[in-house]
């Protein structure tokens, strides 16, 4: 399914992407002066092949699992808030309940791997590949092919996603511990020390902050992942919803949609999936800036701008839901706003004078 | 008129801070995690006096003014293109429409200083203090007599906005050539020089910055602006627009409304709206970073964050509507999320296990 998947990845469309230029170069205001949104639609033409997407349909896809290094102390909070969290999602009173109503999307829940058994129930999709990963302080995460049943899990729900109308994915996670194993994966792509990489995760005080680094270092020499093989580093020192994540980010290029990256896991995800298929990374879409360092590293290492500087650090998908706001109103430009040619046409309907557009307005 | 308002504006109100702060340490999440969000939602409760406040109405007060500096080419535009945006902005076809539309705000279009006669329309203020201003570069750029009247148009459509329910106020403008009285009253209250504070606007080549710049020399050689006092600055090297934003800002903090800021036009009138009224300043909420230096130093000198990096050079309040969707996300997280007594109460009745808030969280 992983070969599949890749090979369905194409290029963007680029006549689309310049049909939208063009109409965003003719609109009534100077050339490229909404800068990032005109970005963003340009990106979403290239997706969708369509020179003014419209109506496209928003999901976050969050992918719940835990991690057997919770036990070395890396997080301020125990294991089991990860299957409470899921059931906070389920009853809609977390954040990115209230941060997906804002934007206006859909919110599908999978279990990948949470430690728990948890309840059948309405919008949660179970598909367990175990119950938390190892201790990668002391050995590997998983097995490659849970690795790969877990990216397998993220394509099909790309897949369901898409199938319901979603052209825009948010990616979201949750999972106690899982800004370290994230921390990991970029460090094996990275030439920062690791102390730079990491952060304080959900809110680590600084004395924590250097054992989390020192746990990370035991887990990057117990385990010798190989930067050059993604699916090794992916199962040695990463977690299943990263696995999930993976999969959803391919599934979701595989089928022409945007995917839009939440925080430092949602990167360390990205990384291994242009990793495994590069022509992924155009499908990606940059979000937020968090206060995890790997965040940015990863950010830099995709090329990935992000827009926001909100020092959000809570995940679940919430800096992806805020992304998704700012292509709507990228789209809201192309589609809501006249050119200087169906402006002039008005102009004439109903008074005097006309508005051009000037040869000169870009300067050099 | 000005006097009276300026004694209106009271402090925020700290009871209503602490209770909303409160609330948000108590959502099921990692305490301060959605930081920027939570600010704005606990500067929404200080500002309204509520510790929940909640479908509060938003309008966009968009002023427009011309400039007599216009003839010493500092913009790529003539200035003939301030009355047909306007034009634009009645249709419905500027970014302004597409931007208020997506922030789900009203647009109140205000004349304060066109150089031609606007035709009535449903929609346009018409309160015209002059045929636009003078060219600064020689002269003043108004009387204070005229500083005045339009500061007075602005507190009263601010008025008007909170008489219709709005409680978020943003700020827009139109004027060709209104970044170079921006810049020059930046630089009145900044120790950088004007090489450095001086941008592109809407799209000036390198070459005709540096001739902006020299023309901003030479307005604040011709005029002698006394930074002490605001009125005189606004006189002498303003606009009429940013008279009025001025207004709008002092308006909007006597009747306890938050007032976004747009880009550098707008956070030029912040800085003299909080000369004049000190107090004023805790209204204040930046939106976005444009690619104006002045911008940035305005913001600075205010001490007002920012959190959109866009590159956005529009104007009109584009950055100011997009401001306003981050204030929703923060009022969302405030009253759609569950506190963890909340959710606990959920969990016993739906399951076992409970939510709990750790002392641990926050670390040191």
């Amino acid at each position: 399914m992983l070969n599949a998947t890749v090979a369905a990845i194409g290029p963007l469309d680029g006549a689309a992407m310049a049909a939208c230029r063009l109409r965003l170069d003719n609109l009534t205001k100077p050339l490229g002066s909404l800068h990032g949104l005109e970005e963003l639609a340009v990106r979403m033409a290239g997706i969708t092949g369509r020179a003014r997407p419209q109506g496209l349909g928003k999901c976050i896809v969050l992918m719940a699992g835990d991690h057997g290094v919770a036990v070395e102390g890396v997080s301020a909070y125990p294991q089991e808030v990860t299957a409470q969290m899921v059931g906070n999602f389920l009853r809609g009173g977390a954040a990115i309940n209230a941060f997906a109503r804002h934007a206006g999307a859909e919110l599908m829940l999978v279990d990948v791997g949470v430690a728990v058994d948890l309840p059948a129930a309405d919008g949660l999709r179970r598909a367990k590949v175990a119950y938390g990963t190892g201790n990668i302080a002391r050995g590997p995460a998983m097995t490659v092919e849970q690795a790969l049943q877990a990216v397998a899990v993220g394509i099909e729900a790309a897949g369901e996603a898409i199938a319901r109308g979603a052209r825009i994915i948010g990616l979201g996670e949750m999972g106690i511990g899982n800004t370290t194993p994230s921390t990991a994966i970029v460090a094996c792509y990275s030439l920062q020390p690791l102390a730079a990489l990491t952060g304080c995760g959900t809110g680590l005080s600084g004395v924590a902050v250097a054992h989390k680094a020192a746990v990370i270092g035991r887990a990057l020499a117990a385990n010798r992942p190989d930067p050059a093989q993604p699916l090794d580093v992916l199962a040695k020192v990463g977690g299943f919803e990263i696995a999930g994540l993976v999969g959803v980010i391919l599934g979701a290029a595989a089928g022409r949609a945007a995917v839009v990256l939440d925080g430092v896991i949602t990167s360390a995800a990205a990384l291994l999936a242009v990793k495994l298929a590069p022509a992924a990374a155009e499908y990606l879409v940059g979000s937020h800036f968090s206060c995890e360092p790997a965040h940015d590293e990863a950010l830099a290492l995709l090329g990935i701008k992000a827009y926001l500087h909100l020092n959000m650090r809570l995940g679940e998908g919430t800096g992806a839901a805020l992304g998704m706001t700012l292509i709507d109103a990228g789209l809201g430009v192309l589609n809501d706003m006249k050119t200087f040619g169906e402006a002039a046409v008005a102009v004439a309907q109903d008074g005097p004078g006309a508005l051009r557009q000037r040869a000169d307005v870009t300067g050099t």
